[in-house]
């Protein structure tokens, strides 16, 4: 089964989820992970695990925390973690329901990961509202789950989302900008990350020079 | 024609230029070009230009350049290019056969950048030593001609090496483990590439997890 690392903060993710999505739909088996950007982009992290969202508040943001910086999304992106650890003690289906709903929410409809988006995204999602409510107040246990997926990540080497890890265990970023929900394309999509991966290259990375970005279309 | 952004530092670069040197021999037409992994990691270099490689010195290094931060190889580095500059004016297979050259005696055979490996790898590609000697006497405008380079490799956005700018402009840093001379290898090697690059998912970055690398063969 091929694991996608995600982070709902992340448009990128949220392509790769979709993508995901898409190939589930035709038969391919994926597995949903959770990682941290702001933990993994942590300074306090360079060297070693020091700073960890598992330990973070979810209650209103200090003055210290305000601002421009990404620090500022913590309480977001921690807040979305538990919501979807939650949904997805409902199964399988809804775990993909809920992230594709809340994923949308955000990055297509715009709207801030906050309370009424989770719970919007719960009901999109056809989430049993109750159970999902009873299993949200176990924040100890939802804390747990999520810390496991974050130190996965880390023993992988998970830097960035999406990153796929393949059945084989060849893992990668992959970073694209034009969502596609089309079968064909999104096959033609994979093929090639795919064959980027297991080429006898032995490609470690291609990436755009910074003033060359890929066309948007 | 495709150019491809290298320095003699750099095993990545090696094998990219490797590649390029055997499409080339199938009759597809490549570019060498310079670009300094030292000037472009300087942390002088952050924000704007500050630190330029043209500007330094290649007599003997200071203590302070000693020791085994990157700075040391600024000197093997600046003496490299001027070197292969040289050469250069001498035609453009001159400027490949001494690259290839001075490439596999740094990499391969694991010589030092220095005077003696210079000198023995202008005899290896049959580079007229008279005229090369002469030529390399015009230091200001071999400067001068390496400084155009640097520039334009800022201006597309190079980060690292080797850095490929295809006909159409797209411009990507492709590094691989495994070199090969093989030409249907290399053929394959590089229409994957071009295909990330020409993808309708506008592909920015594959690159692996850290703790994933690619096997060498």
């Amino acid at each position: 089964m091929t694991e996608v690392f995600f982070d709902f903060l992340c448009p990128y993710a949220w392509r790769g989820v979709e993508l995901a999505a898409v190939l589930r739909g035709q038969g391919e088996p994926f597995r949903l992970r959770f990682y941290s950007l702001v933990e993994g982009n942590h300074p306090d992290n360079a060297k070693e695990l020091n700073w960890k969202l598992t330990d973070q508040p979810t209650d209103q943001p200090t003055d210290a925390e305000g601002g421009e910086g990404y620090m500022s999304y913590q309480r977001p992106s921690l807040g979305a973690f538990l919501a979807a650890q939650a949904a997805s003690q409902q199964g399988e289906e809804k775990a993909w329901a809920f992230t594709l709903a809340l994923y949308r929410a955000h990055h297509e409809q715009k709207k801030e990961l906050n309370e009424d988006t989770f719970v919007q995204a719960a009901r999109d999602a056809g989430v049993d509202l109750t159970r999902w409510t009873k299993d949200r107040a176990d924040e100890t246990g939802l804390r747990a789950a999520l810390r496991r997926e974050f130190d996965d990540a880390r023993e992988i080497g998970v830097f960035g989302t999406p990153t796929f890890v393949l059945p084989g265990g060849e893992a990668a970023y992959y970073r694209f900008e034009n969502l596609t929900r089309d079968p064909d394309r999104a096959r033609q999509h994979w093929t090639l990350f795919q064959n980027v991966l297991h080429s006898d290259a032995g490609i470690g990375t291609i990436k755009r020079a910074k003033n060359r970005p890929p066309r948007k279309q």
